[in-house]
């Protein structure tokens, strides 16, 4: 695909596709054939002008009164959200949180594949973890190169996660995926996306001030 | 303090003061004794005008050319997120995800004490992870009005969150961490926030689409 013909969605409306899909593939297994954005918006407590509008971004068109074919339109939000393709990637920080992702069976619905994992605690590398490698963190730029891995997770620790980030880039990784409560330095070119607990957490917790707790 | 007080804050202001908060204890640790909405603006990549409008929402005044006292926006942050506060959380879903937040040690830093787990696996219950017991889910309701608990967190499999959910409100729970990936129904008084991985690895996931990936 050239550079022109890329839209770039805004993150609000890929964040709503994502909850889209989840709608969508349980209404298929519920027998949905055809679903209006009318049923996601009252479904998903959203506007119907949004949901029109987020759906445009996949380039899927409904029909009028009767609304998409349930199928189409969830293949049309996997090619946008990327989940048709598979990523490998690896994962760097083997505790508590670490563990739980590589032991997660669902990522390869989401595109993610994890082909390795790294820690610095030698009690813990050679060892393997749902039949996934454990390796030593020293071991991660050759193996980066080597295996053209675009896609890294971070569960370390806050102060371990600038070190994992700065080896994944020099091995050539372009994506990170940062679940440690800290701020990472990247170039330009890199691409971070956070998911710290604490970001969704403080959100909760501030309504939960609103309505006097 | 009465409704008329209380001053809603935009979703995105509250999720940038997450990471204001986590930065500006990092400068704190580093020695950090005044910050300017310039530094924060830099080093989070972000607008300084944006950046002052949030600190805005926290009540707290900075001074020209020199910035906020540290320790002061700290604790106004916190005070916006409640995290000066602690709740008393019960988490259902004892599974690998479930089991690596209660071994999470900083939930505390965030308002969040756990004080009873949840699983309907007989082998799981009335153990404990990490010191905290596990109950079966039976005993939600009535342990849950009986403590008062205003919190509860969702780790279950997708198909088993909304029946966790159901008994939560049933226990008198107003706010739910949904971890799921699943939508949940609920009254219109419950506050849910969704903390689903899929949707930051979508947004992620379709930006490596956007660089040919």
């Amino acid at each position: 695909m050239s550079k022109d013909e890329i839209k770039v969605i805004p993150e609000p409306s890929l964040r709503r596709l994502v909850h889209y899909h989840h709608l969508v593939k349980d209404l298929i297994k519920c027998g949905a054939e055809e679903i209006s954005s009318a049923t996601i918006a009252r479904e998903l407590y959203l506007d119907s002008i949004q949901v029109r509008k987020d759906i445009q971004f996949t380039g899927i068109v409904g029909k009028p009164k009767r609304g998409y074919n349930a199928k189409e339109l969830l293949a049309a939000i996997e090619t946008v959200l990327n989940w048709n393709n598979t990523f490998q990637a690896f994962l760097v920080g083997c505790g508590k949180l670490g563990r739980a992702m590589l032991h997660y069976p669902n990522f390869t619905n989401y595109g993610l594949e994890f082909v390795a994992a790294f820690d610095v605690n030698p009690d813990m590398t050679d060892t393997r973890i749902n039949g996934i490698s454990v390796l030593h963190t020293e071991q991660l730029v050759k193996l980066a190169k080597r295996m053209h891995i675009h896609l890294g997770v971070i569960t370390t620790p806050a102060e371990a996660a600038q070190e994992a980030a700065d080896l994944m880039i020099e091995g050539g990784i372009e994506a990170i995926w940062n679940f440690a409560p800290s701020r990472l330095k990247v170039p330009e070119n890199v691409i971070v996306e956070n998911a710290q607990f604490s970001e969704t957490l403080g959100v909760l917790t501030n309504k939960l001030k609103n309505i006097g707790r």
